[in-house]
């Protein structure tokens, strides 16, 4: 294409040169003034003529410029999951982004949707951030992790199910919510119990640590309870071949993976004329507003996250003592909420 | 704190000088091989070497570094919204990243939580996008387009319920979806509708123009139909609240906002003794499963995106042609899916 409005654009751009200019000091005032450095005496009068030539200006910072400078960056990249949104992640990614930028980094979220992972790395690694936050389902290998380091950066860790080898990791151990779950409804005097596994794309990262947990409350619970997983696609005719088949399946209770599944499943074992909870106990996760408003009330595993050590602080500290071995910390608590359906 | 973490991390990554070293090459020649220009004839042999060299070194280019040479980048900006989570926008966020990465951008979300308008304008002009896409709930002025305009972004697109005067918008209007229920509700012979107006924070920019679609529907209809706003909290003591004195109100349907907020209502007017359709329709909006679960199943009205000409498309070609009028495209269709509650 031509290459006219991209010149154009070009110098219409209003550089740092242009501020020191039209306030008649150097480049390195305006830099001390707009970067709020105190460290340099000016005079107040000064510092109020530089601000009003970048504001009449229309100036800010080139980041691009200043990383190249500093020959590394404050930017801290956050791939976006194409996941189904789990909005405590979603909360916990804003509490995040507000507390990296008040210990002033640059958080930038990309978009890896349609990109490979030995692309996707790439891409990040070509922003040279200076600490990745991969959430889960980006499923990045030790070797991209090292295409990281090598490009600069200083701190690599995973938020998500589990952790991956030679990053440091922030660990949403979905085990516990399984095992809560069962270990509720084996305190309830049940014993043959399914478990719901989603079928959508992306789900099996929560869901089979979700059934890795039931089973082990199971097994340690020397009651000889049963578990049996129960594909289930989030459609309500899925949930009614499901439901057409419940009692020859001989359960006596469902972890149901969250509230909306539990939801859909519940609706279709009632229309099935299978009574909830006497005939078959139900169990969601999440503790939607939803669930309150079924009749059963249902019950649900809350997931809460721990605050304990604010993990803004530590990758600050990663990145500021780079080089340590792969730190790992639990955030998620998993606590059972009985209400009627079970 | 010491330089020297930032010091061995600048020096230990490397750069297409050591890739251009490695591989015995010029380093024109190992930015026309990674770049994949096959304008310059580069023999198979010497491009193997050079991908090995920069895959052997764990060499990526530097965004920032080429951006700087180029004048400008091919980053386009999409502010992150701190608003409830919208699915509909979500999935269109995620196609529309796809598509422009396909058109060779490289798409970045930066969230904008705890910083005001003017603020989050800066931060991402220190970015130099060459375009930016902010969705609803970002608060976009005239001067902040400037802003962005005089850093170097060739387009300024705002996507949401309303345009803003001096971008181009991508609109989501509302005002449809509050008009389509009202219409279904005089059709089904109800002249007196309530229109819940959610009290959370960040709503207001879709329940407001959804009850001035409403209102307009209201009174072109030549009915005499009566609109009656009802403020509600997304919690059961607030529906239990208003259904407590739902009959004073004199309604005979409620638009309830949204597919979870008709939920909430219809619960309280059940356990009220609200008789629902025979004494209140109700209708939702999104067309949830969960509606479709509920007994009498929700009506609602059902969103849809409008594919006619791919924003990504209209991107690109307003970075390639700037300086047009602000454009307007609707985006939105919405479409009323009549059900058992109304």
């Amino acid at each position: 294409m031509s290459q006219l409005p991209e010149q154009s654009a070009r110098t219409s751009v209003p550089t740092s040169a242009d501020v020191a200019r039209a306030a008649g000091v150097s480049r390195a005032t305006v830099s001390y003034v707009l970067n709020d450095n105190t460290t340099v005496r000016i005079s107040d009068a000064t510092r109020r003529r530089v601000r009003e030539a970048a504001s009449g200006l229309g100036y800010v910072p080139h980041a691009a410029a200043r990383s190249l400078r500093a020959g590394h960056s404050r930017m801290v990249l956050l791939p976006a999951a194409h996941l189904p949104a789990v909005p405590l992640q979603q909360r916990f990614f804003t509490d995040l982004q507000s507390d990296l930028r008040r210990l002033d980094y640059t958080v930038v979220q990309y978009g890896s949707a349609g990109l490979d992972a030995d692309e996707a790395v790439r891409a990040w690694a070509e922003l040279r951030p200076v600490a990745v936050v991969a959430p889960g389902g980006v499923r990045l290998t030790p070797q991209g992790i090292s295409v990281l380091t090598r490009s600069g950066a200083k701190a690599v860790i995973t938020l998500g199910p589990q952790p991956v080898e030679g990053a440091h990791a922030l660990v949403l151990d979905q085990r516990g919510v399984g095992a809560g779950a069962v270990r509720h409804l084996l305190a309830r005097g049940r014993r043959r119990i399914g478990v719901v596994m989603p079928q959508e794309a992306g789900l099996a990262l929560f869901s089979e640590p979700r059934l890795a947990g039931a089973l082990h409350a199971a097994e340690t619970s020397a009651t000889g309870a049963r578990i049996q997983p129960l594909p289930l696609r989030y459609e309500e005719s899925s949930a009614a071949e499901l439901a057409a088949r419940w009692r020859a399946l001989g359960l006596d209770s469902v972890f149901a993976y969250d509230d909306e599944y539990a939801m859909l499943l519940m609706r279709a074992l009632q229309d099935a004329g299978v009574e909830v909870p006497a005939e078959t106990a139900v169990v969601g996760a999440g503790d939607l507003m939803l669930g309150r408003l079924l009749r059963p009330r249902l019950s649900t595993v809350r997931m809460e996250l721990a605050t304990a050590q604010p993990p803004a602080e530590m990758i600050d500290r990663l990145v500021r003592h780079p080089g340590g071995a792969p730190e790992r910390h639990d955030l998620l608590r998993a606590e059972t909420v009985a209400r009627e359906s079970s």
